[in-house]
Parts: C-alpha cells; structure tokens; sequence
C-alpha cells in the first residue's frame, strides 16, 4: 500500500488535531502543577516534551478507524471531538505504561535520548547520599505516570457521550488495563526467573503487553463510538491482535539482527539482558542452545560474543521461526480484514493494511 | 467526645456496608485476573486482604458525614448506595498511595506485618538473581498500585448521578491525586535532599500528602453527594485540612517520642533514615542541632544513641513546638466548626468531633 498525497495530507491535520489536543490535556495540568513547586511542574514539562514527541501510532489509529466507518454511513456523526479526546487519552496511557515500565527495567534512555528518569537524574546533580538522584528521578518516573493514568480515566469519564457508551468505553480501558498489567507482570517474571520461558508463556505476553492497547483498544474505541456493530468490531479486535503480536515478534528480530545503525538501540542489550523472546524459547528447544547459553544474559558480553550469538540464533532456525510466525500473524490479519464475514469495510481495510505495510517495511 | 452504643452500633452497620462494597469491587476483579495466571491473580488476593484489614477511616468519615447532612433535611435523598460506592473507591485509592509510597519508600512491612511487597517477595523463594525477589516484587507493588489507581477512577466515573454531578467529583479526585501525588514528591525531595527542610515546607508536605486525601476529599465528597452549599463545604474542607495536619504532626511525634510497644513501629526509623518532620526543622534551628546533626539519618544508630537524641531534641524544645503546632491546628478545627458563619450542622459537627477525639487519644 502507498500513501496519497491526500491520504498524507489528512493525516497531517490528524496529527495536528490530535496534538493540539494532548497539548490542551498537558497545558492545563501543568498551569495548575505550577502551584505546587518547581519540582512538581517540572514533571508535566518533561511528560509535555516526551509525549508530544511521539509518533501517536494509536491516536492515528483510532481516528483513521473511526472516520473511515464514518463515511461507510452505518454510524451517527457529530461525535469527532469526543473520538479526538478518546485518542489523545490512549496515548497518555501509552506514555503511562512506558514510565512504569522505564522504572520497573531500569531505564534511563529510550529511542537514544533520555527520558523523564534519566532527565530528572541529570538534574539532580551531587547529592549527599549516591543513589539519592536514581531514588529522586525514579520516584518522578513512578508518580508521573500515576497522574497520567488518572488522566487517561478523566479523559474517558468525562468524554461527552451517552452514558451507556461511555460505560462501553469505561469497561473497555478496565479490560486494556489488566491486560496490559498482566502482560507486563509476565514479562517482568520472566526476566526474574519467576515464571518458566516457555514459548506459549512468551506470545502470550506479547499480546497482553502490546497488542491489546495498541491495536485492539485502539479499533474497538472507534467502532464503539462509530457505532459500529459487533461483527465489525470483534474482526478488528482480532485483526488488531494478530498485527500486534507480529509487530512485537519483529521488534524482537530487529533488536537482535537488524542493524543498529538504523534502529538505534543497544545492539546487544536483548542478549545481555537475558531477555526471553520467542527467538530464545526456540533456540532453547534445538541442539545450539549448549552453544548459546553461556553467553546470554552476560551484562559484559562483548561484541565478538554477541555477533556469535547471532549467528547462532541464525543458524539454529531461531530466526526462520520467529520470521515465520510473523508470517503466519500477518496471514490471519489478512484473513480476517478480506473474509467476507467479518462485515469489515473496504476504507476500514485500507487504514489496516496501510498500517500494516508501515510497519512490515519499518527497519527500528 | 464519647461514641454512644447507638452510634457504634451504626458504625459497624456501616462498617459492613463498606466492606461489603470493597468486596465487592475486589471479588469482581480478582475473578477475572485468575484468567491471567496465578501470579497476577495473586495480586488481587494479596491486595484484597490488605485493603479489608484495615481501619476504613476515609469511608467512614464520608458516609458519617453524608449521613449527618442527610438528617438535616437539606440534601436530596437516595444516593446512599452511590456514596457507598464512592466512599470504597477513596479506600482504593488509599491503598494504591500506600502501595506506591512503599515501594518508593523500599518498605516490606506495614504495621507489623509485611505488605504486599514483603509477601511477594517471601513467596518468590530462590532465584537466578540476588535482587530478581525484590525487583519482581515491587514491579507487583507498582502495577497493583496501577490497578488500584484504575479501580479508584472506575467507581467515580460509572457513579449512578447526574452528569454534572459525577463531574464534580471527578474534579475533586483530580484536584486530590495532584495534590498528594505532589506532597510525595515533596517528601522523597526532602529526605533525597534535593529539596531544603525548611519548616514551611515540611508543613506545606504534610498537608498534600496526608490530609488532602484522608480529610478534605472525603468531606467534601460527602457535602457534594449530599447536596450541601458551598458554604458548608468550604468549612468542612479547611476543617478536614487542619485535623489531618494536626494528625500528620502527632504521627511524627509518636514516631519519634512515643512508646514502640503501643505504635508497633521501629522507634528509631524516623531517625535513622533522616526524616525531615517538623521536629527536625525546629531542633536545627536551635543550639542543640550540632548535638543531633551527628546522629541524624545514620542507618547503623543504636538504642543509646537514638534515647540521646530523644532526649536531645524533647530539651531543645522541639516536642513543645511541634505540640503547640498540634495544638493551633485543633483551635482552628474547632472554631471552623463551632462558628456560626460556617453553618457547619451540629449533626455533622460531632461526627467531626468524634473523630478529632479519636486521633487525639490514640497511641499508634
């Protein structure tokens, strides 16, 4: 799929729209935050920098979703604003789960720069005992994303709908949630060595940490407030969770083969972590893993080290597996958006597949 | 103030209320977390038996107060369920500040008994890692703390009221949360040393961080379920800010002064970890501080040493300062509630009474 010039051109004022209306959300906390210190104002001014920064992949999603099933005429109009503010809530949670997540891994930088901790960290400057400014920023990470949880839900309860669809809306943040909070917490139990890497375990988590909130929250949001039927929106719930889990599959193929120079991560940081994907699940199960283990989850694994590892992963069909699951998600995805059945409109289809062309060509 | 048997009979009727309510709310989720796995179904039954054990001094200062404006003929009636729903949602939130300040904190125990964090981690058993039993069990004090934090905003936004009024509240949970959230932050800079332990402050962070939530929400929660006027609600709100200042302070000096064998705590942690009360504020700036200073946020501090600063800083004239402190706040609180101009009904005034005597005669 490519993209119109139309097609771009309306995104552009989506992204402005959608911008401005985080903007506004961000703006007035901060003005109020100002009251309470220099401190407490500084964490709206570095969540305002980091979450206006971002590629509002779900915000995106939701509208384009939504306006396409508007023009199918099969829904109520007048409701644009109140979707607006449901999309620009999505990525306030988005930015939410990725603070906590920064403190629960310990993260200082994400994309190559550092975020809201690592700012903070920076700032804090000598302090009379050595871990204070870490305690400092992390604290920072941990409340911040508390208050921006708080405002994805003051977002949802306040969104100018009838209340049986804002009930809809409310159960459907609540289901994206637990998901996500179990997906992360499995996640964390693996990296713990509290809960065994099995491969299964491992996709599950994908989904649930990923695939719910960026994708089926996202499409389940626009059909509800489209007013679209149940049909329609189950087959973009699963689509959704089929593109989500291949998504996550390939960022873990990227961040263990791709190239560094075009994705800008710590080559080896997976491999070092011990980060449990499903390449490693596979690898586990064949006869290279006495080859590999020694090597993985070695903080001082050095590059001559990590490129054998690779090769390994590589040559043990670890990588082939893991490019073909992708394969198979993408094929149901498929599946799913052209079966008849699914009652999915062509425009509908079309904001998918043009997602899903992004993604498969993405190299970071 | 005495309670009558007539009141404590209706105080355990309302006790049962709440907690039944709280079960309620709780059972609901735990049951649809054991879809997840054992480990985040865990969460939900840790959490359950914390949040049921304890004192529900939010709820019932909610629904006493409620109550009491009811039976003054001034409100509308028939939202006693709502404020039940409201009042176990202030209990929630209670308990995800409490999560989220442990793990900010690094506490294991609370009250005796270790917390969600310290059980978690008791159950985690040998792992890979040193640290991985720690780290994974205070990734479930944060996401639970999430959880909660999501809970909370749940039972505010399907409340069974008018639109208007719903919105009403939603703005007093948001003022409420920034507020607090902005007190802790207040409190980690002060004991991080990255914000100065000037008394203005140490008081300005008591006030958000204990009695905006503890005091003012649930007073005003019940003046705005119960249809009270502004008039009202204004006075019970700055009357709710003094007691819970006045209760914060005799928190600190009970930490500090009073007798371990009643308060159950470590007597000797606020000194130990260098917390910056108000007592610390007035002792440093008297001629007995060099005499302190050495003692002061020493982790490895002994019994006679911690008796020498005790003793030290009751010398000084600190105790009688933070004392007379306590003692200026009750003035205000019950001139609050006794002038006339405040309009504050004697009904409601006594539920406030009661409670002022029950913090002032509490050893723990």
């Amino acid at each position: 799929m490519t993209v119109t010039s139309g097609a771009l051109r309306s995104r552009t004022d989506l992204c402005t729209r959608i911008e401005n209306e985080l903007s506004g959300l961000i703006e007035k906390r901060a003005s109020s935050a100002a009251t309470y210190g220099p401190h407490f104002s500084r964490l709206w001014d570095l969540a305002g920098q980091n979450v206006l920064g971002g590629k509002l992949v779900r915000p995106l999603l939701l509208m384009e979703t939504y306006d396409a099933l508007q023009q199918t005429g099969s829904s109520e109009s007048g409701k644009r604003g109140t979707a607006i503010s449901i999309a620009a809530a999505i990525e306030l949670l988005h930015y939410a789960f990725l603070l906590h997540d920064d403190v629960i891994d310990g993260d200082l930088v994400r994309r190559g720069h550092p975020n809201l901790i690592g700012s903070l960290l920076a700032e804090a400057g000598e302090l009379p005992r050595a871990d204070g400014g870490l305690h400092w920023a992390q604290t920072g990470g941990i409340l911040m994303g508390d208050m921006l949880l708080a405002g994805t839900h003051q977002a949802f309860a306040r969104a100018d709908l009838p209340h049986a669809l804002r009930l809809r809306l409310l159960d459907l943040l609540e289901h994206t949630i637990n998901e996500t909070v179990a997906g992360e917490q499995l996640d964390v139990g693996l990296g713990d060595g509290i809960v065994a890497p099995e491969l299964e375990t491992i996709l599950m988590m994908c989904g649930y940490k990923t695939a719910t909130y960026t994708f089926e929250l996202p499409l389940r949001a626009a059909a509800a407030l489209a007013g679209a039927g149940f049909t329609v929106e189950s087959a973009l719930a699963a689509a959704g969770r089929h593109l989500g889990l291949a998504f996550q599959l390939q960022d873990d193929l990227l961040s263990t083969f791709g190239d560094p120079g075009r994705h800008g991560k710590d080559p080896y940081s997976d491999l070092r972590e011990g980060k449990q994907t499903a390449i490693i699940a596979h690898a586990r199960m064949t006869s290279a893993w006495p080859g590999i283990e020694p090597f993985f989850g070695r903080p001082e694994l050095n590059g001559a080290e990590a490129d054998h590892v690779r090769r390994e992963l590589s040559n043990c069909g670890a990588e082939k597996f893991v490019q073909d699951l992708i394969d198979q998600q993408m094929r149901e995805f498929h599946e799913l958006l052209t079966n008849p059945g699914s009652q999915v409109p062509a425009s509908v289809r079309n904001v998918l597949l043009d997602l899903a062309g992004q993604l498969e060509g993405r190299q970071s």
